[in-house]
């Protein structure tokens, strides 16, 4: 810290909540691997396969990669902010990527199985948790990274951008849901209802990524484990309540 | 308020937020009236149109009014405490009884037509919300309508509370979207990819499910538009604050 004092260390909590984070996502890497692997011939690119890198890449992507940039800030929360920064934007990043990939291989499958795009509740809400993800993450770095910002345009966006985060966040985890339930009611339509050993995979999937949206949830919405403010961020915050309110700093009491 | 001004009006954008949410779900209400009305033949409940009442008890309980219920607080942000919570607590008890009608409505059906009970990911999420919700709403009675529980055992639990009562809303909108997904997949499989109306009417529907989450979601959020603490809350607070961390209440700057 700027006075030369140590680190403080994470609260005890905070380190638990983001090692069963941690344990569930690559627990979610895993069954859906063994899902596609064990159940849905594999995955190959060129291939009547190439339809499941979809849900591998949107899994991966949109979920894993996305909860972990959102976790930055409280892994990271007595690091320094800039560099916190660039983590957050560069894990956004990487998962935009593989979403993307993940979105081109279902529309090839498409084109090449002649199965129309874009018809079903499932692609409306993924497609618009991928576009408002990448404008949400186009606005993020020029808001935040860029220098052109000024520091209160940057503090009425900020919880605007927080916000939307969680929200595309779970919009996201709820298009897997709407995946999962799509390739089962295509793929094991009539055995599904017998608690099939697939169907119970594919449901438990489903109930993993809930937990995994309620455990980030959880870790991002606890207020004592928020990034403690910088002192110049104090001190505009107390500017602009004096500012708004038409009080003096020391009046309150 | 306690020193005789008069009480202080809603923020503008809080009414206007508050507008939209209720329109919203008035529409999802009529929405999925008509989309039971037009393409699925009406409700029923001793006849084979028994199975449509769940979808519309469960709008109306775990949608529109849960979500009514949470957002009592900041609608009248500056009425009496213990009115408030009365009016959150009856509103979550009548979602809870018309959710209870829509889930024996579905099993009622489900005996008469012979399919299985609880084998899908949407009666996993839905069933999971339902008793989550139930066990919540028993919990809040206890710590915050009964008189046993002592302040600071309520002001431990009330961030829990509102954590959860959040995340049960989510998911409750999560399995109306997975509902709607295999109510599309049971009736019209084959001709969902052709954009017939009944599949563009639903997924309209679960956009709007969608959009009713994200206004209510924004204004339980919002900061500056929770309710303002009680004074003896906030006293309570800063003796909270004075225990944990060891310094006098007049020493932070």
């Amino acid at each position: 810290s700027m006075d030369g004092a140590p680190t403080p260390a994470s609260p005890a909590g905070l380190s638990a909540y983001v090692a069963v984070s941690q344990l569930l996502g690559l627990t979610l890497l895993a069954t859906t691997g063994a899902w596609l692997g064990r159940y849905r011939g594999g995955v190959a690119w060129h291939s009547p396969l190439q339809f499941n890198i979809h849900p591998l890449c949107m899994v991966l992507g949109m979920v894993f990669l996305q909860g972990d940039a959102l976790l930055v800030y409280r892994v990271f929360r007595h690091e320094a902010k800039r560099s916190t920064k660039v983590l957050h934007a560069l894990l956004h990043g990487l998962a935009l990527v593989i979403a993307l990939v993940g979105i081109i291989a279902v529309f090839e499958s498409h084109r090449t199985k002649g199965i129309p795009d874009m018809y079903s509740l499932h692609s409306w809400c993924g497609m618009a948790a991928f576009v408002l993800y990448l404008l949400q993450w186009l606005l993020g770095c020029g808001f935040f990274l860029l220098p052109g910002a000024s520091f209160s345009l940057r503090g009425w966006y900020k919880p605007q951008h927080v916000f939307f985060g969680i929200a595309l966040f779970v919009l996201s985890i709820a298009a897997c849901l709407l995946g999962i339930t799509e390739m089962l009611l295509f793929n094991i339509r009539d055995s599904y209802s017998h608690f099939v050993p697939e169907g119970v995979l594919a449901n438990t999937l489903g109930v993993m990524l809930v937990a995994f949206g309620l455990v980030v949830g959880y870790v991002l919405t606890r207020d004592d484990w928020k990034r403690p403010p910088l002192a110049e961020e104090l001190a505009l915050s107390m500017d602009f309540k004096t500012l708004t309110e038409g009080e003096s700093p020391g009046g309150g009491s």
